[in-house]
């Protein structure tokens, strides 16, 4: 039942390949047979040995035979694996009741408004999803609403999500899954990649412009430019920050509106800022959530400007069963709860710096690291043929990530090239993690770097 | 911070209007204002009286005083509200660890095995979802692949979601949220709107062909047929059975798919069979299911014939974080057990037969109710002016579902009229809510049918 993935799939970072299936550990080999007989669509699993877990603690996750993993990959457990404040909370709202947002919940309110407490005051309006990819679809559905328009501007190698609308502005998605017409890219603001004489925040500018021209002249004026703000799967690009205001202000100019997609970069992933619009001090139009919101629970936001969706509510229905239901918001409220307890941003900060910093010491000489980049715990390491060329080296990053997997260090890669390792800790990483995973990247970097 | 709503929303069921704010109770009313506040667009109350639910089992919700109100409306606590296996399940796994599909899980192999062996062996493979829209999203998008196709065929008020592609085939939505130009809708099938000399299956495929020719007149070739299979918000209607098979054999001769949407009809809903298509003795082509699936977790599936979505897969990644995570599927796998354990099918059978001979018994002689219909525990009772013009009479609808509010029984409206009380329990209700139920109706009955 193994089938040969096409060329669309090429990119595609960390696939184990379902030709290498016989090589597997038996109890493995069964389960993933099994696996690939009955999942639809999709499904890929990480590492050339896929691995399974039983239980997790902060940072760690535990296999059948209780070796411990140091989780240096997941952003949806923020709070860390199992965390017992998440785990009670939820627990507790389960056995008590789970209604919808037909019914008046106390919760859902308080919730709301304390999310909204950590944004700026312009953005005064929640609604609730399931997905990341469902709050960017009802993003850009208000968008268009409220703008008129169709354009959509994304990074070159963007991702949104996976709804049909939100998969026609995900160019990552490759070749399989086709942009829609209305759809610009535009490139990732690298400060490496700009035009001579020109400052990053001039290019990015100009690169709107150029887009809001080139779909005027295709009949569609803009509805939106919508950037992740740690340009994730465009290989983590974090700095220098300050251009997005060039940007937004170009889209207003057009009479699109700026839609952050904070699925990857919020809740303070990037460390220096709750959300990554507020490393830029610039006040988004819409802002989406997912990925960590509930630890695990799903659960997704969507922020606005009343302006902006005002007019929308007041024409369209929008009921979307799950979001905003009474275990979902236990789970997001007791998250924001460990973030003030733990005091979580700091930690992010400290362990973030203390791990860059590593890393740029073990490779400081190695002529395959081209740059280790990113912010609070979210690592890039770009990895490339020599430092002259730059060429990106797939090869390479693929055999550190699975080097690490073997010490049982989980990490991944992204990138156009997937030549950049993808260093995303559950945000509970701690002194001891940075430790054990420097240790670890230096035995491996010894080896390939 | 009220805003009034457009015409767009005319045909919203059971809806709390904002601008009776000021009459609620004080408690009530400073929650739903901070609600109104803080909420973004879309959101809407039941009842003239919003309320609050701090518990529930079985059935029953219960206020913060304590009272109890009999839940004949919630489909999504599909074996009752706060089930302890359910409860149990889920906590278990919660304090364990919470991965996802890129990680081996064996749970989630046993689930989706388990899953499938619920239906017939044609459909052999299932992808998760968050939502039931992301499910038909994902179905419709794997249908356009694999066909070619763009068109889609749905029934006159159909709902099947909120993504921007499924609100776009949701004419129920209403004139706020357009149609799109790929989209053609036919009747839904009622038997007693049937052209004199036709059967009822005869009317459904020459309203199928109908529109198939009218797509290919614009340039569109068909992608799929989705129906709901008990047409919710049409109005429920679940009998006779078998016209479907006609359908289903003119959109095969299109080179279109048929799309069974299982988010309403599935989990035994209509009590004769687990699947809606099961009375119909049809194979779909793909076949969604969501809401009732993790008994208020959410989780939705994709159950595919392996001919329609192979390709899809080797060409198209679709990793959707929460989808299949340990939670997810611990519920999902709760719920089943329940199924086989209390023999819910049955219960719904017997439960459904004695609840609709109830409604039949009281409503015998009114003017008012022009039939009382349904299949297991989903039942609709349409009320009209008189039984000559079957005019709808949407106002003594929504009498009569805020009356059953006062008496603490729990339902709503449906249908393009909004004038057929939607009685859609939990499948835990047992016999004494029958007689409760019943009791609670011939009450109202008495003053208003």
């Amino acid at each position: 039942m193994t089938s040969t993935p096409s060329p669309a799939l090429a990119n595609y970072p960390n696939r184990f390949d379902p030709a290498a299936l016989g090589d597997l550990p038996e109890r493995l080999r069964s389960t993933v047979r099994r696996r690939n007989d009955v999942l639809g669509p999709g499904y890929a699993l990480n590492y050339r040995e896929p691995v399974e877990f039983v239980s997790g603690r902060g940072a760690h996750l535990f296999d059948r035979d209780g070796n411990d993993y140091l989780d240096a990959y997941n952003n949806v457990p923020c709070v860390g694996h199992a965390h017992p404040h998440v785990v009670e909370a939820v627990s507790r709202q389960l056995a008590a009741v789970n209604t919808n947002t037909r019914y008046v919940q106390e919760s859902l309110v308080d919730y709301a408004e304390r999310l909204l407490a950590t944004m700026p005051e312009e953005l005064s309006k929640v609604s609730f999803a399931c997905s990341g990819s469902e709050a960017n679809d009802l993003a850009v559905r208000v968008a268009r609403f409220h703008t008129g328009g169709e354009g959509i501007v994304v990074t070159r190698w963007a991702y949104h999500g996976l709804t049909r609308e939100v998969a026609s502005f995900s160019p990552t998605l490759g070749a399989g899954s086709p942009l829609g017409p209305n759809v610009r890219v535009i490139d990732a603001p690298d400060p490496r990649r700009v035009p001579p004489g020109s400052s990053l925040a001039d290019h990015m500018r100009s690169q709107v412009r150029g887009a809001v021209h080139d779909l005027e002249r295709h009949g569609y004026r803009l509805a939106a430019l919508i950037t992740d703000c740690a340009y994730s799967s465009d290989g983590i690009l974090t700095d220098p920050v300050g251009y997005l205001r060039d940007m937004v202000e170009e889209v207003h100019a057009a009479g699109g509106v700026y839609i952050a997609d904070e699925v990857q970069s919020g809740f303070a992933r990037l460390g220096d800022s709750m959300w990554g619009f507020g490393r830029h001090e610039v006040v988004p139009d819409i802002v989406t959530m997912g990925k960590p919101m509930g630890n695990g629970m799903p659960i997704s936001g969507v922020v606005f400007r009343p302006e902006v969706c005002d007019e929308f509510g007041r024409n369209v229905r929008y009921f979307n069963t799950f979001a905003g239901s009474s275990i979902a918001v236990a789970a997001g409220a007791a998250v924001l709860d460990v973030f003030q307890a733990e005091n979580v941003r700091q930690r992010v900060l400290d362990n973030g710096r203390a791990l860059r910093a590593g890393l740029e010491e073990i490779t400081r000489e190695s002529p395959h690291v081209a740059e280790v980049r990113g912010s609070g715990l979210y690592v890039g390491v770009e990895l490339v043929k020599d430092r002259e060329s730059l060429e990106p080296d797939r090869v390479l990053a693929d055999e550190v990530i699975n080097d690490m997997r073997e010490r049982r260090v989980l990490i991944s890669g992204t990138g156009e090239a997937v030549n950049v390792l993808k260093i995303r800790p559950p945000l509970a990483f701690d002194s001891d993690d940075v430790t054990r995973f420097l240790e670890t990247f230096a035995e491996i970097a010894e080896k390939r770097l």
